[in-house]
């Protein structure tokens, strides 16, 4: 297994109308990753080979296992194997997240009282940022700028923790929810303050998108792709104001527009 | 819970360069749905709200549930609290879902061993179906055409069982996966022969996808986006001509170009 490259290359055969090129190309790598909690195993993902700490902990906290610094006593990556030891604290977070996944779990899809019951527990964002519709851009701009593996291989979403004016941090990934994830981890690992930052995301804004900015803290969400009704529907809830298709001066805003109208 | 459309309208604020328009737009549905098998609760989803018979018998074929079309007993959709019953031969597949999934499951990602058993018990599709270039154009175009959902909302994926010169179903869905076994689903209620048919696909072709165009013997995936390279593996393993980036006369062939070139 190769690690800690995202892209590798291969012999392919690209046609071009009516030539045909034998050539190289390069390929998105995905590899699947299992993170091991308090000795146990608990999930394997299937995700780009890099960031694998951001990942496990960006998970474990959108899973509400991790909660406080505190909570992690010790993070372990074997690259070589795709494994990852997770040592937390117990509490009865854990016990609570396996009840939740073991009746309706599996690949994909969440419970839905995971829905009712993370939206109900969580408070409600009251920040009072401002972004306007220019830093707006520029953010979707920069995002799309440092997407380099997303311009050579296509096969990835990219996610970027922001301030109005300057990218925080950025991480590309083949799954959707990890390049979040990822997010939510170096910011957890590194205490960064959320309450006045922004998710600049390339993917759709669902449901599940949605959750995770809200336990992040973050007011704002831009994306460069379209919302769910669902995803909008539980953005209202918690206070999160969605900006979509945001490029090319355009973009619609689904929720709390005051915080980019001023 | 509205069932049966796709898309709902909401009010929001559109923005466009220093004009600011408040306006009604569409937005893609994104709905929790609970399969229950046996008479109990086994998985919930989050889909569009279309095809709810093909997604819970897709996902059943999918996960190796359902295997012969005698195996499904009994299907009953509950739309207005979003539940499918399925009742359904008892196998051991069932025991062996379950066992395979409660160490490691949970919202996403697939067991390792899911990759490597599931392909080993897989057979290699054989079938030596010939699609000309123009055809993969003509089916990858067509596939867009009938995107109307995707062009009103942005927020879906697209997915067409397809012979060399025709469509024969057509799915849009919120998920990558659900467009996928929406077809799987359809194709197995209605028997439909699946060794001389193509799937076309709006998605990227990770290995989950492969996996699924595996198991229903399709031998040719046709996507408009990128692979991955744990998909293009799995998909030479397999014996599947993986072709990507199918737009506008051009495309690269990721493997066994020969049933492209002839």
């Amino acid at each position: 297994m190769t690690w800690q490259v995202n892209k590798t290359t291969l012999n392919i055969v690209k046609i071009k109308g009516d030539k045909i090129i034998r050539t190289v190309d390069e390929i998105v790598q995905e590899v699947p990753v299992t993170l091991f909690l308090n000795g146990k195993e608990f999930v394997t993902m299937v995700c780009s080979p890099e960031g694998l700490e951001e990942l496990a902990v960006g998970f474990l906290c959108s899973e509400g296992l991790l909660q406080t610094p505190n909570d992690l006593k010790e993070l372990t990556v074997d690259y070589e194997n795709g494994i990852i030891y997770v040592e937390a604290a117990e509490g009865d977070s854990e016990a609570k997240f396996l009840k939740r996944n073991i009746t309706s779990c599996c690949g994909r899809g969440r419970p839905v009282f995971y829905f009712v019951n993370d939206a109900k527990s969580m408070n409600k964002v009251t920040a009072q940022l401002l972004v306007t519709p220019g830093q707006v851009w520029d953010l979707s701009d920069r995002l799309e700028e440092m997407s380099v593996l997303f311009k050579q291989t296509g096969g990835v979403h990219n996610a970027a923790l922001c301030a109005p004016t300057e990218v925080i941090l950025f991480y590309e990934d083949v799954g959707r929810h990890n390049a979040v994830d990822k997010i939510f981890g170096r910011a957890f690992l590194n205490r960064i303050p959320l309450e006045d930052k922004i998710l600049v995301f390339s993917g759709r804004v669902s449901s599940e998108i949605v959750i995770k900015v809200g336990k992040m803290g973050l007011p704002v969400i831009i994306s460069r792709s379209a919302p769910t009704n669902l995803g909008i529907e539980m953005a209202e809830k918690l206070g999160i104001t969605v900006v979509g298709f945001a490029k090319g001066e355009r973009m619609n805003v689904y929720t709390y527009p005051e915080r980019i109208l001023g």
